[in-house]
């Protein structure tokens, strides 16, 4: 039997504003076993831009990354936010290294082939090396992973969190039993975006392209979806859509994902 | 005996252009045995501040890091210039990693105490965790590490790089043979600054003395030897000034120091 290994991508304002970072830091460090971290923090590289004088360009969810903009959220992603969750989690006596998919050859992309839309600098993921980080998480070491990822060349590449975490998940699930857990703002998967009460607790693949075609899940939920059932299909144990208060409780709430 | 172990500490212009950055990381790629890179990033810093309408100060060569310019160089040193730089070491099958003083708990500091100057966030090193890294540059793969550092707390605090480099060659002296290299952009240490030929093979503590008193040693490289020295005293093999052709040649021009 493969020790549990907890993967838990956090996005939003959960990390980029200290207050509640620390109080996510918390409940994240209180989860038994094993575990990653991936971040987000588009709102930071969208205010840093602004204030550098840069416009964020936008297409279904996914940033436009020009050279300026990847510089960017090399800074931001890279740097800011993922230092201040590592040094965060060494104030907790949490043994943390922060790492983006250049770091130990952690995620190789390729740059994103242009067919519609020109999304520049973003990496669509082509491998996962979990052979440098392995023995680092069997001594208790947690990886802090910003979603950024390279091309083997040289260059720094730009990628979606969501698909960052899921990538990660897939790639140890042949070493570890792995829970992937996406943590953000609401309980879970709502059947009513503007009903907090209307959490779909258990989703089969069936229901979710049942929602999917009726409009009831759209939007970013979308593409998160798609890469935990992924997932789920390459050997991932379970996978969670939650908020910090389903995290802290021991994934007791949210939503669970299932293939049938 | 011990393995040899080189740290080389880089800064000024060299890693902040791309063009010369990938010639300095190849240059360092080929050296060989056991490495350890120990990055500056002052002038992207201040670039990027201005850009963001913050004003450097510096006092004697410091940065004074105020909460803002704190975020600018966690941004810039632990984001944008440490990144390029794994990311070239990759491009060239050199397996490396990322790291601040946060990351593995390499570096601890406190934050300078006020006294005549207020530095802001700069950080006076108390500890290096030479643990959590050891296996991994035995295992082969090369820290790049930034002028970083933490305390322990959830601070996040500003190094200086050469202090950085030579309290990491301390702290690895008792585990490996060090050499502690500075690479910048003259041939070594100087007795006519203007005269590029006038450099200074030999360096003894006590003509570094007279050189001080007489003013022929000053500004930046009085601490730089200063640190250099330092770590002389505490166990380090050897400790180079040189310059990227001084690096390439494998350390057959440059000043090195001596404590007799």
């Amino acid at each position: 039997m493969h020790d549990r290994l907890t993967i838990v991508k956090v996005g939003g304002k959960v990390v980029e504003e200290l207050d509640s970072l620390k109080a996510f830091i918390k409940d994240f460090a209180s989860i038994a076993g094993q575990k990653i971290l991936v971040h987000g923090g588009g709102r930071s590289a969208t205010a840093i831009a602004q204030q550098l004088g840069l416009e964020t360009k936008m297409v279904e969810g996914r940033r436009i990354t020009d050279q300026n903009m990847l510089d960017v959220v090399v800074m931001v992603y890279g740097g800011l936010v993922n230092k201040n969750i590592v040094a965060q989690l060494q104030a907790l006596n949490k043994q943390a290294v922060g790492l983006t998919g250049a770091d130990l050859d952690l995620v190789r992309a390729v740059k994103r082939p242009v067919k519609d839309i020109d999304y520049g600098y973003a990496g669509d993921v082509t491998g996962v090396n979990t052979e440098q980080i392995e023995d680092l998480i069997k001594n208790g070491v947690i990886p802090v992973v910003a979603p950024l990822t390279h091309d083997g060349k040289g260059q720094m590449l730009n990628t979606n969190a969501d698909t960052m975490a899921a990538e990660l998940a897939k790639a140890f699930a042949s070493v570890f039993r792995v829970s992937l857990v996406y943590c953000f703002e609401k309980k879970g998967v709502l059947s009513n975006p503007a009903d907090d009460d209307s959490l779909i607790a258990n989703l089969s693949y069936e229901m979710f392209d049942e929602y999917k075609e009726s409009g009831v899940i759209n939007d970013g939920m979308v593409p998160k979806l798609d890469n935990g059932f992924a997932a789920l299909k390459r050997g991932v144990s379970e996978v969670f859509i939650t908020n910090i208060k389903g995290l802290s409780s021991g994934l007791s709430s949210g939503t669970l994902l299932s293939l049938d």
